[in-house]
């Protein structure tokens, strides 16, 4: 499994990853999944895979040899792309080149030709843009209205990316929320650890602001992860416990089936329990 | 979709569950998906179900018919189970009935026999228990070392459930905890929505201590998921942003592909990264 996290905000691009790899939760190990491009003052760009890692390994080496152009007899790679958008579609013909040589050969041993990457960054005369390739070879672009993809097990980390990233927000203050995003998944799925890579683009900068690994030790993240558990336990003691009247002293209906009523089933807004229909409404208290 | 949670506490049991069935986002409506067994004083029983939704209201017009017990020719329903555990079986022969009864037919058109149950409760001489049952019919029972089971969409909401319930937490602040569970759930997956039905149980009462429906509207779940909203923003707001030293000025090395790299791919720790080979190394100020 694999937890990687890329937003596009106002001030430039924010991307995350794990490195936990893993074949059987008895063979883990950990491999870079957030590869760094660039060519000072003219692109820089980031690559997060997810998926089966022979196929990402091999789609970035078929990235890294090139990949002839038929028409122009070219090679081309992420180094001469002349746009981000081109760039895209070159990985997704990388995919497709890997998918056409490896053949169904993942498939029939593996979960099958699964594998999907974040691509982002800016390359000189284009803008700041950022990506999701599919599995076949497809992409989607990150837009303003939800200023980030996810790859990977992205269901656990999501909510506070969902409350808390805006397209304005400060670029340290997107790390910091999608390093709290990265906790909570690590926390709930054994598939995503540390240490994390991380990157941060300045727009117009053409270079990376931050190109780092979090380690298993690393202060700050240690004291982030802390300091969150913390504060979410406050959160939750400061909310009143509800105050729903007790049914203590009530009975149920004898030998009922609080079962399907039609009427249940059609409701938009709150049915009468069962035992409101007896006459023992559970009713809020104060 | 759904979701629901049940907690086995050293008070009681609490469980929870959504009402939205959705056949595709076309056509989504509201059934019951949590139903209360009981015989006050005697037994009282929670049976939540996620999945298709014709399997699970056959299982439960199954239980509500009972099944006759091929040795005895006894009609065995929740009502006459004489233990918890029996009365989880019946659960599951319910599902294998439905099984082949129904056959092959919901695996042609949908996504497959697709049921699971959350079984919770007491019955007067047995202790309170709380199983999972699988669509196979086996079941697991919960146990105080993790004292909460979901089915359902259960990983947006799995979160809050780790970091915060225990075995001695009080019965009304886990069904806080369930229902900020649920909140979480809800804002990340259309899938799951209002009214939410809750029962809460007190060890030894044999009756429902709550059996409520809460509904778009009501007053304190809206409370709840205001006050967690703002708490969660403030918890954030007071984490520091991070300090890693950025690179700004510095430049990566020309061209240079930060990829795989064989000692990278080995590192238990933090391994140097690229512009830290190359004497640009991204160090936390401070």
């Amino acid at each position: 499994m694999t937890y990687c996290c890329g937003m596009l905000l106002r001030d430039g691009l924010v991307m995350i990853a794990d490195t936990r790899t893993n074949a059987g939760l008895d063979n883990v190990s950990v491999f870079r999944k957030l590869r760094v491009f660039g060519k000072p003052g003219e692109r820089v760009m980031g690559l997060a895979s997810s998926g089966n890692l022979s196929v990402s390994q091999s789609v970035v080496s078929t990235l890294n040899e090139g990949i002839k152009n038929p028409e122009t007899g070219e090679m081309e790679n992420l180094l001469n792309a002349p746009t981000m958008f081109q760039a895209a579609q070159l990985i997704g013909r990388a995919i497709r080149h890997v998918h056409i040589s490896e053949g169904r050969a993942p498939e029939a041993a593996d979960p099958g030709f699964n594998v999907s990457f974040l691509f982002g960054g800016e390359i000189a005369g284009d803008r700041l843009r950022l990506f999701m390739i599919y599995p076949e070879g497809n992409s989607i672009e990150c837009t303003v209205d939800t200023p980030y993809l996810q790859i990977g097990e992205h269901k656990y980390g999501k909510p506070v990316l969902d409350r808390a990233i805006t397209y304005s927000i400060d670029l340290y203050t997107a790390l910091k929320i999608g390093l709290i995003s990265v906790d909570s998944t690590m926390r709930s799925n054994l598939g995503v650890g540390m240490p994390l890579d991380v990157l941060v683009v300045r727009r117009g900068a053409f270079d990376a602001d931050l190109d780092y690994r979090i380690g298993p030790s690393e202060p700050y993240f240690r004291d982030l992860r802390e300091s969150w558990s913390r504060a979410l336990r406050a959160a939750q003691a400061a909310i009143p416990v509800p105050t729903y009247k007790t049914l203590s002293g009530r009975k149920l209906a004898p030998a009922i089936l609080t079962d399907i009523d039609p009427e249940d089933a059609l409701a938009e807004a709150v049915p009468p329990s069962p035992q409101q229909a007896a006459g023992l409404s559970p009713v809020k208290s104060g």
